[in-house]
């Protein structure tokens, strides 16, 4: 029984261990694809689609394992929520990825035009969508759920910059519809890092429950 | 232990029913966006945005209900996976309705101005988003992996009406800037219907895998 339980913490750790990979490279893809529209790098960009199959092969295992641990092991309490908000965060972070290459994908039709205007609040908000990240993943590992419930705030400032980046782009277009096509793919991408934030906020609320039992989804404020 | 099985049994027969009331409510709510839209009806589009909390409770009811079969049922094989597919499928739905709600606030910015455009495509790939969640539910409950992936082809056809509205509409603002504020809302709709499809076809993915104990996940031609 004693070996068993040792099997089994081994195995958490393991599922610990994969979700901070597929976290890893989902950062750094995320991090790289705002280069790429900044530096017009379509090799980059290209870099970045490809390297999506990885992140698919990633959430595939943790969700193998996860199933596994579930069917083999009748966990219970904490371990059973830590499975299967294992098994979220590895959905969350897929997506996450996929948006990552909707971005490289933008930054491809991008670099074919001189860029609309200086990028100032785009960096900015990517970099705050990947601390999120970060944040979301190092709160799981933690089992922190104070870490967790400082993503409220980073949400709304997620928020704000899409609605700047927004009002901008669209000012520019009313005033001159010869930028619709260079204002349109940044647009879109302020819309693909306030998703990257929806993300992370979903895996801050899942620790949250994980660590407390105690579901705040839907009720952020609690 | 006859008993208890049979307790299993209801429990799952009400995960069931649970699936399929959030999804009718979900669904009836994609098809009131658009009619919100159509007919400039602030009213009906508040209704959706209100209904919203009640599909979050079903979201939450359906995740207590598979936490509780999981920990205390130890389901094994097709049973666990109904089990953690349901899990998923709540989350998707959830989603679903999200974007509804995002539909019905486009819908009132929509309706403060004449509409740019008699809506066409709109509300034909509204429909199509709609029937796919319906046959999604439905694969789910028949357990039936080939109606579930005839999602595949219908996943292809909401990206063509979503390339048809985009270039539509860019088209249009590119001839005429004082088009963009009008035109704007109708591209991110076509986004929004565009999701509503994917998480569909997540929930048809999760159907197979369950049925077949197959991924099929990241590899739709399988």
């Amino acid at each position: 029984m004693i070996e068993s339980r040792e099997h089994f913490q081994k195995e958490l750790a393991k599922l610990n261990d994969l979700i901070l990979k597929m976290g890893g490279m989902i950062e750094a893809n995320i991090a790289k694809s705002i280069k790429a529209i900044a530096q017009a790098d379509v090799r980059m960009a290209q870099e970045i689609i490809r390297s999506d199959d990885e992140a698919d092969q990633l959430e595939l295992e943790i969700d193998d394992l996860c199933l596994e641990l579930l069917a083999t092991q009748q966990p219970m309490a904490i371990d059973l929520r830590f499975i299967t908000t294992g098994m979220r965060i590895g959905t969350d972070l897929e997506r996450i990825g996929d948006l990552s290459v909707d971005i490289a994908e933008r930054a491809i039709e991008l670099a074919k035009q001189p860029l609309l205007k200086p990028l100032i609040d785009t960096p900015k908000m990517a970099e705050l969508a990947q601390q999120m990240v970060h944040k979301a993943l190092d709160a799981f590992v933690k089992r922190d759920a104070y870490l967790a419930r400082s993503l409220w705030e980073d949400e709304a400032k997620v928020d704000k910059y899409r609605d700047l980046i927004t009002e901008e782009l669209e000012d520019i277009m009313r005033k001159d519809a010869s930028t619709v096509t260079r204002a349109l793919p940044l647009m879109l991408i302020a819309r693909y890092l306030e998703r990257i934030g929806d993300h992370a906020t979903n895996i801050a609320e899942d620790v949250v429950y994980m660590v407390e039992g105690k579901v705040i989804k839907h009720n952020p404020k609690s």
